[in-house]
């Protein structure tokens, strides 16, 4: 195998989900594709990687700051809801059921990886809190981490006097924000019990 | 979410494997990962489409054409074996069983799929065979398509009057020859016999 191959097999195994075969097969098949299609994807993967970020108000993608979201005067600047992750996001958008500002945090507390508050998009929900915001809503995963995330956070938050609530019911124990159906997400959300 | 963002994700989706899910997943991955990751990635990627292609005597992926296997003066001209795809190439070489040389179909015969001849690395193979070729080695899968696709060459080699030969025992039924380990695939070379 040619040195280029081999580096763009290293780079995609990189990716979450991707081990040696499978970062094999990709390779193979971007190369055994109409180059066109190559070319494409490291033209769109380039454009993406310089024109979109993490909003800094938020942590939402985007490609301005303050991202869509944030700057839409149509949304309800009282209630933020706390993500893990921007497919989560994404997926309670989906459900139509918040109007609301978000606060995506990149990750969940997890020591035993050394994930702690620093490396997260924490500090900068603290900073957002001032005057408007009434009430933060936790959407985390009903995961070990996102009990540690959620505890976290909502002694912190009740510190500033602002009021906390989780999203209820609905989440399997265990399962991940991102792979609930609308449905329950909707439901979820408006059942949220202050804690 | 943005309309590169929304490009990225549609030419991820194109890939093996990938559905909206995963392919939602991996341009996050890639957004939210250092810049760095994504820039060097596009990178490789594009210098490998421009750079890699098809070796247009054996099928092979090489940086130059004949590819490294056929233009090495060690390896037994005598011997071709034929493969499905690239990754197939890889294993046998792995084995350290074979020391002719290859040649890729870039795929399988599946009439119901479309996919003829015609849509194969199938004549330039033909025209490989004459003078120094003794034997020609199906090294194909032990699957309807591998059966259909060693039965069609089996009629079109013998009536240019060369041997052939089939990868024997080893290779479960329905299995993918990619996922064999070296010593199944080593056996299986060196008990091929006469079709």
């Amino acid at each position: 195998m040619s040195e280029v191959m081999r580096r763009l097999v290293a780079l995609l195994r990189r990716l979450p989900g991707v081990g040696e075969k499978t970062a094999h097969r990709l390779s193979i098949f971007l190369l055994t594709s109409p180059p066109e299609y190559g070319r494409e994807l490291a033209r769109a993967l380039q454009e993406a990687v310089e024109r979109v970020r993490p909003c800094a108000v938020c942590g939402n993608l985007s490609e301005s700051t303050p991202c869509e979201l944030c700057a839409d005067p149509r949304r309800d600047r009282s209630l933020l809801c706390v993500v893990e992750r921007v497919p989560d996001l994404m997926a309670i958008e989906a459900s139509h059921e918040f109007g609301g500002l978000y606060h995506v945090l990149h990750g969940v507390l997890d020591p035993l990886k050394g994930v702690g508050p620093a490396e997260l998009n924490i500090e900068p929900l603290f900073s957002r809190l001032s005057g408007e915001v009434r009430e933060v809503i936790l959407a985390l995963s009903a995961s070990v981490e996102g009990e540690t995330t959620a505890l976290y956070l909502r002694q912190r938050l009740q510190d500033r006097g602002v009021r906390v609530s989780r999203i209820a019911s609905g989440i399997p124990v265990g399962g991940e924000l991102e792979y609930v159906d609308r449905g329950t997400i909707g439901r979820a959300l408006s059942g949220r019990r202050e804690m």
